[in-house]
């Protein structure tokens, strides 16, 4: 359940409200909002249910039940849509789409900084980029670790980005995040729980991919993994899913933005690039994302796709990133409309 | 293969490569688009390519193998975009999208035409709306038959829209097409291979909805034997399919509107009433789909969603309508620019 | 709703029955089990409501209200498992499995009769092949239609074999029940309603095939459309669906004899040549289904899989086929013994 | 690529062809054989090609190539069966299936008793629970931990069972390994690498479930991973895909059992209980999986499936317990006699 502090409620009400969760062996999770601060209450449903009834306290304006599992991250709990600041750029709400652009994998100086340049010439905001790649196979590349990240950080700063990249292993997630501003969860681990809990006690914002066969519902779950270890700031993103169909590497649902935007307050981005797998559908599927509402795109670039390590059928040439990026900037305008 | 007429070649020399063509043993179908004729030759692979080695004769610009087993709908054999002209209303190339809407079926001659006004003024240009309707339980409403087929083409008379509706059953292919304007391939008799035989045949464009797991490849199949038969103006209809999601009905896979572009130069509309199956998802997943290429859209529309007999929950009322096609106007006007 | 008729009641008890029905604007159809006879009533669900509180009639033991849409093929609807007696060969209940083997398609007498002397010395009951095909291009070998049924008859009663075979075409459901015992609907027509219809009421046993991407109550209702029309003698069959993986042509859904098995009283056979597409992967898979409970199979054997026109990399040898009906016996003896 | 060591070869011949390789800049892994020693080479494909141009030494009966990314799994690999001995149980081979039961998750010492009692009385070799449970919301139970483990050693000893449980965790997988016989990953961690190559180094041996939708090819390059982190023993666990199906909880895919045998030499068992989701179809699909190949069989078994903490639905209480092992034995029985 949910407790709404009244407007005119005082911080003394709030903490007797804290108090009295736990007492009752409860757990609270606090929300300020600008307009209002609400309460998520969290734990055994008999608990709550009892603590419901003998919820009269100074400052409490109404409780409400919340009838999905995932709390935290509904628009139940919070109805005005979360905007997350990663150092000055705003993801979410009413703010113009990010991007986050840049080749699948680090592999050299030399690559990533070309990219950058390309990535900041067309007016992204974010830098991307695997250290550490999660391979179907043991003998594929696995990625440049460490030096890899330390690469993203100088490339990034070169040209004034900010940087999102994976972590894959709970052992170094502090050490990723020393490096980057956004942390990714990738696919394959949108329910590795152990991770969504260190990720999210992390101290940084987490972008969290939908899994391969994941249901929206899970995917709200995996959120709120993330937010109940302490994290507010989650951007969900939608890289296709796996279907019969072959022709595309995977199908990218985008009513599942649409989906995102009712049931969560929280802001999500597309990945047309591996959603779709093909370089040809990128752009197009790209503007129809924006359209659809998502809050930004994240693209894989790459200077010279075709001797790319990993991912190269489906990375933009940095003139492809252009004119995709000058297209968007049309597509948002007019969303900015509806 | 497909045999490239000069744009000097005469009406002889046409006809002499039709006769060479039938001697040896093959068939053909024109394409005389507004450049140039092409013949498509069909039959056995061995009498083609026997065929191609003796092709060497006036008027002939080249021959070309076409890899794959569907023809007359691929780019290959045609490059340039079909647009197909349904009474005035033109579908495809660089027309801006049409809007075919109305009821899921017909229930009565006032609700048919309280819709085709709705439909009317919102700027649609088709009305749909079922007459025989193919429902998973015998038990279920099975449409007006007949009769909904003279109530539509009344209704649409009375408000200058063309009529787009389904044909199920092989024995009224021609009473149907008396009727309507574009006879209509539902997702479940996408492979239902003697009907599209039929429909091929019987003079009329015709709108193929992709099967529930229809590949894409299995459905320009599909357009092949309907245009094999004899008709020029297939119109495809993307309406979501089946994956493991529950929350939405179908998923609606707007990369096969850039896929159906790339593989053929027949028009693809969109359906997001039957893709999503919800309300709300409708606008935003409408806007996408013309955004990311789709020639059109097929929408539900009905006076009282509320009351309907199928699909209410999908259906637009008729003021949610008149906003979509506010916006869709907007995003049409985009679209021209890129 | 269905009423159940006492063991005592008599042939007027019944007449009474059914007037009462029709008085009431609703529509009956009869069951005659060894122990009782159910007349299941079909109609509006407010008629239903009023007939069930006035229908105190003599003769009548109970009235059950039936959840699911699909009545006649339900479990709820008739208790006992039934057996349908094709010639004498009888399928389901506890009747050991039934066998239908032969080619993909009927290619020639000599390939027919081959097939068939292999198919009858193994032990099968069935002669199964094509003679009208659905293939997914217009241009694929489409069968030697009605030369296939007389071919299809005369091997069959060469070897005292059944004929089952696939009817595509409305048109031609009459000709083809003059040639076969059982009319086989094919996956992809599995909602084909008007074919269902027609099929029904063509006085044959009709083995009906899981769509390709068809729920199992999408299954049971498609059943129901042929049980509605007159035919009591419906044969599922579990033909694999339609997934993700690629590396077997479908995946064979084992699970669906259990299920049929819980919610029908209908017998099911197994296709493991299109289930797996896969000739290593037939024998393991036809012995796993017969220990799940299917009350038969339906297996592709060809004389020369290595030239067949369709479906040779699926297709048994005759020699393969000998030692698969050999297993086959002793997993019959131990289900027998469950 | 693979060496393999002729049968007369000394162990000085293996110390060359290792010395060698190394050498080259590859990396070896050793897989002894009843028969014969084969050797397989990791690494850069150019320097493979090289090594390979240069291997005729002493003892090398032949190289070949493995045409797979997977190669240390890979029948091509190794053409005879593994083995796997857990503490003198055998799985694989020619050896009768295997059964690993017990409840979900532990939830006490008493309810862990009682079903170790059960599993142990109906001839189960291995006691099944979970410690750490993976649950879709954070706030469902998550387990008990390292008293969960505690309690599983101790109920396994009482019956003389051998543990199988999961790890969620990189951080505790030796901690798991103190406890259990043999380390299970779970369907939503098959390519968590990470803890793929922890478990692969942990001295034990491994059972991978396949995950959700995982494709045949994926799990065999996830076992690698294991495999080349130096574990031999990994058991595939079959444990149903998701599907658009939901009438069972997932859709068991038997042929994998059949294909996994085709590709390689390690043993597969499977898990009816999450692969339907239902108890009525454990008995049955148990006994398929068997029949169609399977090493064995993991079953979910709880004293009181009403009041489980999860997956009660689909746990079978001590009596059909009972009645399915009694089933088994015949189908063992007869399996043997193919």
């Amino acid at each position: 359940m949910i407790v709404v502090m009244s407007p005119q409620s005082t911080a003394e009400d709030l903490e007797n409200v804290k108090k009295k969760i736990e007492q009752e062996g409860l757990q609270y999770h606090l929300s300020s909002g600008s307009e209002r601060t609400i309460v998520g209450v969290i734990g055994d449903k008999k608990l709550i249910s009892h603590f419901e009834d003998h919820c009269f306290l100074p400052g409490v304006e109404k409780t409400m039940r919340i009838t999905e599992k995932y709390k935290l991250v509904s628009r139940e709990f919070k109805g005005e849509s979360s905007v997350i600041d990663v150092g000055g750029v705003k993801i979410g709400g009413n703010n113009p789409p990010v991007v986050m652009a840049g080749p699948c994998a680090v592999e050299s100086m030399e690559q990533l900084m070309e990219a950058a340049k390309a990535v900041a010439e067309g007016g992204a905001q974010f830098l991307r980029g695997g250290a550490f790649k999660p391979r179907t196979s043991p003998y594929d590349f696995q990625g440049m670790a460490d030096d890899g990240l330390k690469m993203l950080r100088q490339a990034a700063d070169a040209f004034n980005l900010k940087v999102v990249t994976e972590v894959l292993d709970q052992r170094n997630v502090m050490e990723v995040a020393e490096y980057a501003d956004v942390l990714q969860i990738g696919a394959r681990n949108m329910q590795n729980f152990q991770l969504l809990k260190e990720v999210g006690a992390a101290g940084r914002p987490v972008m969290l991919k939908r899994g391969l066969c994941a249901t929206i519902k899970e995917w709200l779950n995996a959120a709120e993994y993330i937010m109940s270890a302490g994290c507010d700031d989650v951007i969900f993103c939608e890289r296709g899913i796996r279907t019969y169909e072959t022709y595309t590497r995977n199908t990218l649902d985008l009513s599942a933005v649409v989906a995102i935007k009712e049931l969560s307050h929280l802001p999500i981005i597309v990945d047309p690039s591996h959603g779709t797998g093909r370089r040809s559908m990128v752009r197009p599927m790209a503007m129809a994302a924006v359209t659809a509402g998502a809050d930004g795109l994240i693209i894989e670039v790459h200077p010279h796709p075709e001797v790319a390590l990993c991912d190269g059928d489906q990375s933009l040439t940095p003139a492809d990133f252009k004119r995709t990026m000058e297209d968007l900037k049309k597509v948002a305008a007019l969303r900015a409309e509806f």
